[in-house]
């Protein structure tokens, strides 16, 4: 049996072909019906060919859908309900798994690669089912849970990150002449969100939920800065705003507490560096592939704590999902574009070009 | 009045020179008659000439001796008083000392550069005393009491941190899937403590206070390794033993889960990098001058957690100090060279050629 996919042909080359259906290959797979796809922001460096890799695969790796069929070891999922897929397989047995490290799973292949084929497909093989699937809530429009597989948990976990960094540090023994609780140290921090595309929004929501009270939002596009203000924080516009000066004025001339970055290069994450206090956190959920803009000479001055890397979305899924779920009313407007599957070449090119938010693709229409 | 003092000349070039005695010059200003003054390894950057300095100022920030004179705002302190200095004035107002960041106190410039003269002298001028001098507990070996100066609370601190990143990961809503408590998985934690000068030792004191069970200690000096064998780590010979396959073979091939680097040199970096586990925790406090060893695709690809430089003496005092007590008879034997003033240039030869441990100068005498 055939079905219709969103297969990458080479760059700013994607086209809908018939391809064969898949089918369970080990016990703890299954078998999904995608009735919605996201074209994530992370594609575009395949899109562009930034990022080398070979042809023919299937694309997307956030999708929604419906349990088809199970391998016979998949103990959590039945065929008719209701899922959203993480990024990337989770075994929940090796020992990453088992820390909650399933960011770093060490089963885990990206879906949408040559290694894994993707759900922007009629069906798609999710392997590891009982660790990569979840359970959908009742209460969250499906189109922003396309949001959880991916953005979502990735923003969440940056601003988290962050949070973490400075709550332990104002917790911590070492902070002892200042009688504010770390709690109110938190939200009296000021921290910057360096990207405002979709998981710079996801970010700042997380930042507000948590009670920071100055996020200060930084990009380059006035639709995506305007979206940010809407979440409770302050825009600057880079290339016009001087955004050295404003961050210092509210600070004091420190400097940020915290700065997330999750634009993944080299001038944003040395902006993010420039941008912080002495001793303030850096947390990085850009993906990068060059040398590091900062050197050891100014990360021992300045004190700093770096975190770099992936989301372990699973771990974090549950909170990530109340965050998103209190937000939902403001997110609506993000989702832009739907389309149906056979647009898809056209989805990914009003992406890339920044014209659209978030393009969803409709599988089921 | 003239007092004899410990004066830097150029690179290998240290003199007893006689120079004025020290006056109060502000109302927060203590004078100590000096009674013991140690050489510190961060001092050897400037003696070997790899860093650029002017000449002509007395050397050394490690110092105890007796409170002499007090300014009129010094509040804690007395004449007669006995202290220890922390090795850069910590006002106790500014931003960051108020929270604990003392580190990065804005007035904080180090003794025994030349902004600052040092304690290596039969008096020295304290700034800010009521925040840079601590009193000093009945029980503690004064030549040992020397270390509390920089190098215990750095290695104290360097373990902390590379404990704190764990503890954070291990009591994080990230990690819902393993019964055991943050402190058990703490326990069964692989620590590598790289380089074992005096920061190390007092590192792996630190680590293995804790409770970390396995902790491995990297040198290529014998002595160094036998020292730290003593405090319960397993050595590690740079150049004779596999480092990377006893790391694997101790941890299931993951990697160590924090590697604590004390050298300041870019392979010491790298080999901390390489050394850790995904997710694993890079405790740096080691005084980096180039480039850093390891790009953004490599942090991305471990989401790593990584802490630079320097301690915030003033605010782990207390603990780092209760540490150096439990370890007082094991660090007995640290202290190999003590030399009245007159010898101090013999002293930095010695420690330079690292034919000492740590070498101290007796004032008194």
């Amino acid at each position: 049996m055939s079905m219709k996919a969103v297969v990458f042909r080479g760059p700013f080359d994607i086209r809908v072909e018939q391809k064969p259906r898949p089918r369970i290959q080990d016990d703890t797979d299954a078998i999904i019906r995608v009735t919605l796809a996201g074209i994530c922001g992370s594609e575009l460096h395949m899109y562009r060919g930034h990022q080398q890799t070979a042809t023919g695969h299937i694309m997307g790796h956030e999708f929604v859908g419906i349990v088809e069929e199970t391998g016979k070891d998949v103990a959590l999922f039945h065929p008719g309900d209701e899922i959203v897929s993480i990024f990337s397989p989770v075994c929940l047995k090796c020992w990453f798994c088992l820390q909650g490290l399933t960011n770093r799973c060490v089963n885990g292949v990206a879906f949408g690669t040559s290694l894994l084929n993707g759900g922007q497909a009629e069906y798609v093989r999710v392997p590891f089912a009982d660790g990569t699937l979840q359970h959908v809530p009742a209460k969250l429009d499906r189109r922003l849970l396309i949001m959880m597989s991916d953005i979502f948990p990735t923003g969440y976990y940056g601003a988290q990150r962050a949070i973490e960094g400075l709550r332990t540090q104002y917790n911590s023994r070492l902070t002892s002449f200042n009688l504010k609780t770390a709690n109110e140290k938190l939200h009296e921090s000021t921290v910057v969100i360096l990207g405002c595309g979709p998981v710079g929004i996801c970010a700042i929501a997380a930042a507000r939920s948590e009670g920071i009270k100055t996020v200060f939002a930084i990009d380059s596009v006035k639709d995506r800065l305007d979206e940010a203000e809407q979440f409770g924080a302050i825009p600057l516009m880079l290339g016009e705003d001087d955004i050295n000066a404003r961050v210092l004025e509210a600070t004091d001339n420190r400097g940020a507490d915290a700065v997330v970055e999750v634009v993944g290069n080299k001038p944003a994450l040395r902006s993010a560096f420039d941008l912080l206090r002495p001793c303030g956190v850096l947390s990085s959920v850009g993906f990068h592939q060059g040398e590091l803009p900062f050197t050891g000479l100014e990360c021992y001055q300045k004190n700093i704590t770096v975190n770099f890397g992936r989301v372990p979305v699973r771990t974090v899924f549950e909170d990530a999902l109340q965050c998103l779920t209190e937000n939902q009313e403001k997110m609506q407007s993000y989702i832009t574009h739907e389309l149906p599957l056979d647009d898809a070449a056209k989805g990914y090119d009003i992406f890339e070009q920044r014209k659209a938010r978030k393009v969803i693709l409709n599988i089921s229409k």
